[in-house]
């Protein structure tokens, strides 16, 4: 991690970056094998072990690989976000410190899918720049009233309670592999909203750089499920 | 739980309901003692184990007692709420369902708290009036755009980021005593937001009612300790 | 549960007892609603809900039923149970109370399985009779040497060191139903030892009785994958 | 880590040894900060965060610093070390690999305590030369047989059944920091089984030197509390 950068915009202003990790591919099949002798079985062995664990849902060996991410986004992405509860997550609170100006303003917007009562998708149909005006000028209202409350006086904690779920956030998430293996498998899902797939792009583009057999074997068994 | 009904209103337009509940300060001791056989030592007996137990942080024995809860407040204090992740959500979903006129409008409105930075208090020195009507109107604005761009054809789920966090929204939650004990000692905190404070004073009352040993020595012993 | 024992024996001296449960199918399908006005949608679109909750992975709903246990079993086979960590468990200590008599002595004796390293197969070539009185021995052996230690002034939570992992032990149990399906899935498994099965056999029946459109769903979606 | 090794013998052929470890004290105030700059603002403020957040029991900025630890200890300490469920754990299985001869044979025997009902006490009284034979003469007749079954063909899984809770086992551990101090007060505390205490005391060395603001406020803060 020393000579790379993990860090990857997302969205119109947010961000995913890893800070921190321990861990990799052998260090799974190590404590599978719980061996300590700190050495493997030969590449071919290790990867049929690999699959193996995920094959039968023998996941406690991928937990001792920890991820740890600064992440940058929406409130509304943020609450999907936290519903994670394996995992620990330090936010900055909107108590303590006045918010910025910065809230998500999508480039496209989507209409309401017909047959998937959750999703949305992307239609020409729609005005998107008159969308899009009506969009910003309510948040910018928005804005102005929360600054407006706080000169008058009024607490952060309560200012606040006008801000938008589009209001970006940062928190600090530190997670195994085996419970950011799940976030990813329903985050990525199609079921999930465009927004925080996003973010679960880039971070399986990480996953896959630091536990690339795990990533592998982990489509491969998860592909063959459905 | 059959011939009496757990339902408080909290804050303007909020409520805490119990919908179901198994234990007692009994299930504690028995569970303590795994003695099975439901017989209990006497009151005498029994209420100092309890003390016993959470004076020295036995706490195992309280997660066999199970609260079920229906709520309904705004989603900053749903946010601050879910952090506590030893238990069970299912909220009410804004991609799913197109979201009601209810927003929380404080009755008055606090200052910055300058001795605590986190904090607030009530001033007689704000314009209470002047403040609520804009932050009322600025809500009624967002709520307004909303229901625009969904007549416009926008999903719910992108229209909804406009909302304000002062959004009602509803969940059910399932909690242990345990759990519950530590969501109770942070939120009744002094230092813990005052909206949060109201549905934690209401919960205390059920808790009490359910298990009166239990809170009884819970403020006893942690009452002491500050 | 108010006219009926749910009390099974298992093994040679071991039992499961449900002790409480709260929850119902119906209880899955309102919290996935989040409906909360305690109406569900008829039996049929009831149904289906369950099933595409199991299908998609959107387990959070079944976390709101809840299962209390008392235990009876070997301490190899409790061993293997606390691993599942989303759970309660009170268990009797054997520092504080002397330990019974009461031994895991098996009917027949199982041979190493070739193709599975960690499993096992009943074989007639074993002399069953021969072993299972050289087990015997070595169990009672030891028993009479706690006992003895016990005599000569040793501590509960020294002497007992040498009693052996056959050893009943008993605790208390409460665990949600998404935990508990997952419990039964990996514990009714081939590759689980035959003791634990025939714990999470029983208990397998309990949840079907309880939980009659999640157990058929959940074996219906599962027996599919593989 | 590179130029130490953290290994570190305990009882008489157990040992505690840290494989991995991210985090440390700043990495806490960072977290809490949620600064993301990676500045702090100096020792005296750092400190002083710590301590402030162990007073409040903010405990979630400790969860981003995480311990890796290979164990080696007898099957009773292994009991009650599971029963930490916040955390990852990865145990050698009797189910696969034959056991070795290795069980835990202690120097001095204790009396139960006429006080402590779960304690107990080094005593002069005691023959200790007789006891020890007693209990290694037993210890090594459940091994003798234990080979004895092996060698008729019984599966290892059985086989091991007659094995004493004095066997040593080996398992991965995974932990971060808030967990960790929750496992050290619970088992440096001297109502704790002596032989679990000394591993805690081991670990408590290790958390000191990766740690040592969070470990001197720790101590600070909760002996001020009794």
């Amino acid at each position: 991690m020393k000579n790379k950068e993990y860090f990857f915009k997302v969205l119109d202003k947010g961000f995913v970056k890893l800070i921190d990790f321990i861990g990799s591919d052998e260090k799974v099949v190590l404590a599978a094998r719980v061996s300590f002798n700190l050495k493997t079985k030969g590449e071919e062995k290790d990867r049929k072990l690999i699959e193996y664990l995920l094959k039968h849902e023998h996941f406690t060996p991928f937990e001792h690989c920890v991820f740890q991410f600064h992440i940058k986004c929406p409130i509304f992405v943020a609450r999907q976000w936290m519903r994670h509860r394996w995992g620990s997550y330090n936010e900055v609170s909107a108590r303590y410190t006045e918010v910025n100006d910065e809230f998500y303003i999508p480039e496209k917007f989507r209409i309401q899918d017909i047959k998937n009562k959750q999703g949305s998708i992307i239609s020409e149909n729609l005005n998107h720049e008159e969308i899009k005006k009506t969009y910003q000028e309510t948040i910018e209202n928005s804005y102005k009233k929360y600054l407006e409350l706080l000169s008058k006086g009024v607490a952060r904690e309560m200012a606040r309670m006008l801000l938008p779920v589009a209001s970006y956030t940062q928190f600090y998430w530190t997670v195994n592999a085996r419970s950011l293996l799940n976030f990813l498998k329903l985050r990525l899902d199609e079921h999930a909203q465009h927004e925080i797939r996003e973010y679960a792009k880039v971070i399986s583009k990480i996953f896959e750089e630091k536990m690339p057999w795990t990533w592998e074997f982990f489509n491969k068994v998860y592909a063959k499920k459905d």
